[in-house]
């Protein structure tokens, strides 16, 4: 089972040799710079990365690693697990080494990193600024907060990729000193009962050590982490034990519950787990909680997490737009965790729910120029709101005290191409969309599109493949095929794809899926959004700002008229600038009205007579896009005008 | 301006002697067991109280201080403020002595207590057992956190009310000592900057004290106190300055902000200063800091406080029903707000409030049996909800790890004559409808009613009064009033109130209030309702629960059909048994639905075909009834079906 570091992509289970589900190699994919993906992923190494890399500087994350071998005299900043902003950075860096083999502008820094990270490193491997720099501190002594493995799981991560990437070991060295201590220290025969961390990330990390290295231990030990999780180890606090997914054996899962970023990683390291064991146990309370989070506690946005209390999951069907906390890490982390699902089971939805929170909850984290962040992401900002916590602001700040999302964006921007596809030259799966291309030994596929702007997507294939499956979205109705010209079916098969079967040589593949205006309606157990709609083309979510009502409308007024359907509109087609979508409004003024209304006479509620109603244009821009110019209101799910229904 | 310690209710703004606008006496008002506010006083006494008390023993309460005078050698448990539960519990202990005086079983118990207050007391007059059991603090180091005076404001509010209630003076020399304290260490003379609590609450009762002893130095602290905010004097941390309202100059303030307990005792605190000073900025800031509150951020349940995290209020119009935090202190507070502000304007939308929030934000705070509690009072509870967190149980619970609700609901309680009426033995009025006696020097107020079960309030009045203003609730239409049996003018004056004109000699006064049942819409403002409306009667607000719906009937499925004017059911009618509403439903099911639903040919928004209707009774019960049955969800605001509306 061992993996060499150029077969496998971003922390991926094994595969089967020759099968459609065999992640990319690293470089497999290049992805056209001038359509979305590609562009994000520019953006990401233009701008993104070097204001990371400064604020790793300025913020005290170096600072605090220096001052360990005598280089710095700042005492500790940012928060205990303030290491794993730089690990995630140095994966970043890997994968942009991969991306662009012939400009490596931070090779210097990662390898001064590897250097600085070995020299700090203590004797046994352990390795942790936070614990290091106190000596009021021991290791390993507060597993339920401490963050120690979890920042042993980034930096595993960074390691892997690192070599995989650009074939150097240095950090690997590093990494597996640590990962070997922890190995020794919480593995299978291990007798603490708490070698558990309380911010799951080291399992799907140590699985990937384990099929980077062939080294089973690392597997055991992820195994042997989650076996221990349900005894109440973590011990007691004001916090409870389903906070930390602690509350129920793994097995026996059956609720996404507690911290959305914990939840959702601990999944994915269950899936992971679950991969190269085939444990059933495991996979069926997979299945459990993904129809939990999926069919429950998902933001149209695939935004996760409902509260931000606790940043946690809340009951079924508990989904405020305005409260929404949808934390930019907890959808990354969902990203992760179906690709697992996706690479594990073939089935088509979870690439759909990667698209979704890919192009939604995701990509609302960082600004157009790519130097700001949201680290929640509201569906709804009211006017008035006040944006002066960093919990809540009005607008994407350029860094936070808690700084975990921006270098976790990073990673994942700078890695995109690795889940295009999968395959083998003989067989292949694509999923997302984009435009680019990708090299499967001996056979290329070129993908030319517009998508998510456009539904048409045209793949020249060369070479000995044999199948090529394709998946149609699950928003997707009426998705038509040719191949060579020639018309095929395009119906999906129960996994949600079509397949076009080819005999060797050269061809020309057109999907198209046609991409209208969707009006959703919220399932009737969202409360918080009764009575509204959202708009929806293709994978993107649309929402009202604030910049695009005349002066004097607040949104708070605006109501969508049904009656009139809405339509695409102009505007260049990216997330980067300005694609709309055109509805019929009505503003009723809500100015002066009572705080509640007693009905007497009417049979069902009414506007009150103050509310006089104006006809007005509306401008959807993708929600991903917003807060990307003067702050002001903003709403996903839009009020439906009742009033005009039956008046 | 001295005060004796029998003209005074509890923490009231001084009065014009002569005004009908000055508070009642100790001991003016018997309460009639047998109704409702009367009957709320006697659960009270025999139930909530011995449970309190029994509890400040076996949760540390006590043993904090014994263990400094070496009775004990526990450690510190509890909340650093834990000493503020005892003192609010002899405040109700010292109500229950007035209202009782023949029997006083808790009397041993209180003496007992300031004795061993005293004997913790340090020689300076400084008194928390936190602070004092801990050698590495040192008093008023954290006024950001400390709680000191919040803890010196309770024991002052529970040392006035024994002096007044009994005329006992020893915890007043206890409390004085400390206040004396206080007044050195942070008067108007302190050139200490961070002077100020970073939970108001001192304030009010500084103010108080001021009154009951005349020493204007208390008054001049607490206004000193209130002079200090807004310069950012409690330092920086994790939390917005907002959070304690120490974001702006109080003058300032303009929105209800920040920790919604904190923000509301201020304002209390303020409504004092004011009313001592005749300060016109602090009256106008209070004006706006109400129409924010009551007009924007109040539930209808007068529970305020929107947002779990930092129990805090939210941005206008953010009012979610299942994350309602309506914390019942805040509930506590907001009426203690209302009394002063009603005092100080004679303005009877402020005893509308106070109902209002009495009646329901309040009353759900307790059990029908007295001994179990909410903190947080959502106005929605799920089916399936998670109520393993005491933050959001799905039940009332025995106690809390933060117990500051059940005392605070226990001296409320004790002292609700208090808030009945004010005015003199020649004018007076009339605010909370309560069967009971009223007695104002040689005039006599018998009233009987059965009120807010029924609208009828009859009133014999006896002794010279010569004016009776009644106030004419705001939710009320076409009141009538008859005076000895003649119909008179009931049209409510600019203040709200009718007045009854009288010669000296004996009156029977009938004000009769109209009780339908009111169908209440929400502002439009309020999303978390949208399409919902509410149930109230009179100043009772309804709410479904599971336990009246038939098997199988999940109450997400419930809609109520407004086409069927919702009626008055059978039932005792007693919060604390079981007066209901009738309204007619419909259950649509919405098992197996998608999560969203995309609508292609439809113009509007409807329900999925899966979804079939029955029909079915509806039984409301009063909202601060829920939860004393086997659990299940509730709520509040109930989804319109508007499908058998349009079909």
């Amino acid at each position: 089972m061992v993996r060499t570091h150029d077969v496998c992509a971003p922390a991926t289970p094994s595969a089967v040799a020759g099968h459609d589900l065999t992640p990319l190699p690293v470089g497999a994919v290049a992805l056209d710079p001038a359509r979305e993906l590609g562009a994000w992923q520019t953006v990401n190494r233009e701008r993104t990365l070097p204001h990371v890399v400064e604020r790793l500087g300025s913020t005290g994350v170096l600072d605090n690693l220096r001052r360990l071998v005598g280089e710095s005299d700042a005492p500790f900043r940012g928060p205990l697990f303030a290491d794993s902003d730089l690990h995630k950075t140095l994966e970043a860096i890997a994968w942009e080494a991969a991306r662009v083999p012939a400009d490596q502008p931070w090779e210097p820094f990662a390898r001064a990193a590897a250097v600085l990270l070995a020299r700090v490193q203590r004797e046994d491997g352990y390795l942790d600024s936070h614990v290091q720099g106190d000596a009021a501190r021991a290791p390993w002594a507060d597993m339920r907060w401490g963050h120690e493995l979890y920042v042993l799981g980034h930096l595993v991560q960074a390691a892997v990729a690192r070599e995989r990437a650009t074939g150097r070991d240095d950090l690997m060295a590093v990494a597996r000193r640590f990962a070997d201590l922890a190995v020794a220290e919480f593995g299978p025969s291990s007798t603490r009962a708490d070698g558990l961390c309380g911010h799951p990330e080291v399992e799907t990390a140590l699985v990937e050590l384990y099929r980077h290295t062939g080294e089973r231990a690392y597997l055991d030990t992820a195994a042997a982490m989650l076996d221990r999780r349900g005894a109440g180890a973590l011990g007691a606090g004001p916090f409870e034990p389903s906070y930390f997914q602690d509350h129920l054996p793994v097995r026996e899962s059956h609720e996404a519950t507690g911290h959305a970023v914990r939840q959702l990683y601990l999944a994915a390291g269950m899936a992971d787990v679950a991969a190269e064991t085939g444990d059933g146990t495991l996979e069926a309370a997979l299945e459990r909680l993904w129809a939990s989070a999926h069919g429950t506690k998902a933001y149209v946005t695939g935004g996760m997490g409902s509260r931000h209390r606790d940043e946690s999951f809340g009951d079924p069907y508990e989904l405020p737009p305005d409260r929404a906390y949808a934390e930019t890490c907890a959808a990354i982390a969902a990203f992760q965790w179906d690709w697992r699902m996706l690479l594990a089971s073939g089935d088509a939805r979870h690439a759909d729910a990667m698209e979704r929170v890919l192009l939604n909850g995701i990509a609302a984290g960082v600004s157009t120029d790519g130097r700001r962040f949201f680290y929640s992401n509201p569906l709804q900002l009211r006017s008035g709101h006040d944006g002066a916590s960093e919990d809540t602001p009005s607008e994407r700040l350029d860094w936070y005290g808690c700084a975990c999302c921006p270098p976790n964006l990073a990673r994942l921007v700078s890695s995109l191409g690795a889940y295009v596809a999968t395959g083998t030259e003989q067989r292949a799966r694509l999923y997302l969309y984009a435009a680019g291309t990708v090299r499967l030994g001996a056979t290329t596929l070129d993908v030319r599109t517009d998508y998510p702007w456009d539904g048409r997507v045209e793949i020249d294939v060369t070479g000995p493949l044999e199948e090529l499956a394709l998946r149609v979205p699950g928003w997707c109705e009426d998705a038509a095929l040719e191949v060579d010209g020639v018309a095929a079916d395009a119906a999906p098969d129960p996994d949600g794809y079509v397949r076009a079967a080819l005999a060797p040589g050269g061809h020309r593949i057109v999907l198209t899926l046609p991409m209208p205006v969707d009006v959703l309606a919220p399932h009737p157990r969202v409360d918080a959004v009764r009575g509204c709609v959202a708009l929806r083309r293709g994978p993107v979510v649309f929402c009202l700002e604030q910049p695009d009502l005349p002066a004097g409308v607040p949104l708070e007024d605006v109501r969508i008229d049904l009656t009139v359907a809405p339509r695409v509109g102009p505007g260049v087609r990216s997330l980067r600038a300005g694609a709309t979508v055109l509805a019929e409004g009505v503003v009723r003024s809500s100015e002066g009205l009572p705080r509640a209304t007693a009905l007497r006479r009417s049979s069902r509620p009414s506007a009150p007579s103050g509310m006089l109603p104006g006809r007005i244009a509306l401008r959807a821009i993708p929600y991903a896009r917003w807060a990307n110019r003067a702050g002001g209101a903003m709403r996903v799910w839009i009020p439906v005008d009742e009033e005009g229904l039956t008046t």
